[in-house]
């Protein structure tokens, strides 16, 4: 276990970087910038999983697996997307290890196995999934393909962070293909609702829905929209991105369709993703000083059972109220894990189980067993009760509804009090520095002013929300016309 | 859908990459050697990994995510393991594209951007994964170590199939450290037992546990433990390997416990695996000419529905039957897809869904609504008759069980008609070329007469079956003694 966390009022990031290492959800590893992910934070990995792949599969998107290379020539076709993953892809160049003669033991590149064409590892598969596309489509029959991704991707970024930025992420991507132009725009937009409502129902994180800026839109599409989140230290995190592509991808690649009026046109593309960086977001909305706080929807282990005992004798008799209350609990679908492990003390479980973030702690002791009692404790709140023995399963099945509408609340209210509007820019400056979270600003729609902004106070527009009214203003910066206000912040 | 399939007797391998491609399977990619694993033979694949994961965490392992690549100098650290993937091993040397200044558009492999260390993408993560083991283990408390990966590897392969061998394939790998070398022994043992019940009951196909001789051993490994199917075709596939690794990784990574009797010792390793190339079995053991066969218990499709109309008003009365049917057919945990397409006609959806391999097709014209029938028709006998509709459900269920059942018995009566005891080289070499399977005979031990085998027959040992009765004989290449008889055959 060692020593207690860093707060995070002493420092956040410490207190991020130490939580995901000690709550064992991920570590580096020896490869520059790639992390391990641990069982722990794999098991909560796989949750989101199965339930981003069920909301997938209802809106009628089937999975399937491209290659993890993209032959240099294709990756170079969509001249932006291209562009802007060039600089940070890992390349493979050679097939082929060889004995070193200077070094017995050791091996080297075989300079005969050069490769004809580099292959870059895939940053994101646009490009190897149209040139596929090309050959299955030719006519409207063929309309849509929804097709979603579960894969590693490599982008050779300089400075990374556990789960946050790494140069390998796990995540899923989706490319769909669609007839129309009012298709693909509809699909991108389904597709970043789906992403909201998973972030507010499952990992009980509120966002906003909108658009990128151009400056901030993924290389290659013609509207990025985005889901924004806000972490506890007033910076933003973008939870997930939908990209319409517009026809870049199929001119790139050439990927025509018979319309059913006869034409021949390209096809109009989606591609949409969220990726591992979840788990950052989900660690700094909801943890504390003692570790992480995991809403009951995606924690792999929602209750923990903790005997507390002297001799065999108790330990029997507390196994046998233990092991009710697990099936009961598990006959409603909640789960369990008895932990009756002797190399460890209670209070080193209670503590392990707290910094992991687990939502409900039963401890059962040789009085508990005289009385008809457990002690109950509840992770987020840090609260304790005795509850009578009958009533657990009903009482633990209502506070998996209520921790995980607490939580959200919870979120929702500190991010709602972080949204800030400001008329001037020393006012935008004094917010920046004294509050953080977002601020709402009118802006003049030029990419320069954005750069501008961004290069005087490190703030970028984090998206043009969809749910807000129009309003005449003028910009923060230059003072010229804008017709709505747009979220800034600092952001990760 | 084009013409019809090459027969297996006509050209067995040609029937086979026919069907892959006509049964929307999966397909070649513009990457030399990487396959596209379409929509439905991902299905497929999600099916078979659901189980497999399922029997890894109910056997008390846990999922977790090691890097995708090994920098060269970890690679190597193991000189078996290393010398046995070195010579097909893609290579990363450079992490930056530039644009190339004599092509404008094209872009070209920075020199500036070189690596000071070469990554290998993983060919298999032994090297990766015990230089992590490393920090996790100190003491015995901390043993045995369960984990399993979901993941692409790499082998760069001159001669490629479809899932049989690409160079890149999906699979999993588990990776467990134990305290003792029984427990390392026990659990390589089991996890070859799962393989062979997972083969058997979920993939309808019998199959050999054995182990490996000396050069047929993955390579780094002590013993490796495998299953053996028999494709229609005579030939062996290895279907899973389970390997125990003794000590060599832990010698190799300095991974040392404290035991409970207070020494520091070396632990012990295992590793096992299955991969994509298992469709490529699921294939060979079940098909026909027409097509894919596919047992019940791994059909992403297990019931699919044809109406037959001529007007919408039958269509209408047809519906009513069918949606009846979906839903008391999904109540009973059956899959089923309700085709109402009006794209293509009913002849089309017929040899569709023949062609991959839904197990049963349900036909319903207005004559079947006025009677009260449907058509069933069976996959796997090509049989069609007519079931009252109040008695589908029933019927429906029992075939699955029943057809699940019955491809097995009809794979395990072929694979026990294809073991041939021979006991002279020129009976060995006519039933070889005669009769393929697998032939059992006498072997002095030596991997030199192995080899020697090898090169005059092409024929393989694919392993030492562990429940055969020991048998004192003589080699049938070398006539030196032999206590047992041993599998070979030629394999894919």
């Amino acid at each position: 276990m060692g020593k207690k966390l860093t707060t995070r009022s002493e420092d956040y990031s410490k207190w991020y970087n130490e939580l995901v290492v000690k709550a064992d959800l991920a570590e580096n590893s020896a490869v520059r910038g790639c992390m391990v992910i641990k069982p722990y934070g794999y098991a909560i990995w796989e949750k989101m999983q199965g339930e981003l792949d069920r909301m997938f599969k209802e809106t009628g998107h089937q999975n399937a697996y491209f290659p993890l290379f993209v032959p240099k020539s294709l990756f170079e076709a969509e001249e932006k997307n291209a562009e802007g993953f060039a600089k940070e892809c890992a390349v493979v160049t050679h097939y082929r290890l060889k004995n070193n003669p200077d070094e017995p033991g050791k091996l080297m590149v075989d300079p005969e196995a050069k490769l004809d064409e580099e292959l870059v590892v895939r940053p994101t598969s646009e490009a190897i999934i149209w040139n596929t596309y090309k050959n299955w489509v030719q006519s409207y029959r063929d309309l849509p393909i929804l097709i979603n991704q579960w894969a590693n991707v490599v982008r050779w970024e300089m400075r990374t962070r556990l789960f946050l930025r790494t140069a390998e992420f796990l995540w899923q991507e989706g490319h769909t293909a669609h007839a129309t132009k009012q298709e693909a725009l509809d699909e991108a937009m389904q597709m970043n609702d789906i992403y909201a409502t998973f972030a507010e129902e499952f990992m009980a994180i509120p966002v906003v829905k909108g658009s990128k800026t151009e400056n901030e839109r993924f290389a290659g599409a013609e509207e990025t929209y985005c889901i924004e989140a806000l972490m506890q230290d007033g910076k933003a995190l973008q939870a997930g991105t939908s990209h319409f592509l517009g026809q870049n991808f199929a001119k790139a690649f050439d990927v025509k369709f018979a319309s059913k009026e006869g034409g021949l046109e390209h096809v109009w593309a989606t591609s949409w993703g969220v990726s591992t960086r979840l788990m950052g977001a989900l660690i700094m909305t909801h943890s504390d000083d003692n570790g992480l706080v995991l809403p009951p929807n995606l924690a792999p282990i929602q209750v923990v059972i903790v005997p507390i005992y002297k001799s065999e004798d108790q330990l029997a008799q507390i196994s046998e109220v233990a092991n009710k209350l697990t099936s009961d609990l598990r006959a409603k679908g909640i789960s369990v894990k008895y932990d009756d492990r002797d190399t460890q003390k209670p209070g080193w479980k209670f503590a392990q189980y707290e910094l992991q973030g687990v939502p409900v702690r039963l401890a059962i002791g040789p009085k508990d067993v005289e009385k008809g009692t457990v002690e109950l404790a509840r992770r987020d709140l840090l609260s304790k009760e005795f509850v009578n023995q009958d009533e657990v399963v009903e009482k633990v099945s209502a506070l998996m509804t209520e921790m995980q509408d607490s939580l959200f609340e919870k979120a929702k209210s500190f991010r709602d009090s972080h949204v800030t509007e400001v008329d001037s820019f020393d006012e935008f400056k004094k917010v920046l520095k004294e509050k953080g979270g977002f601020i709402s600003a009118h802006w003049d729609g030029s990419p320069e002013t954005e750069n501008k902004i961004k290069e005087l106070t490190k703030a970028t527009i984090r998206c043009i929300p969809f749910n807000q009214e129009k309003e005449e203003g003028s910009c923060v910066l230059t003072g010229k016309p804008s017709s709505q206000r747009v979220l800034f912040a600092k952001a990760y």
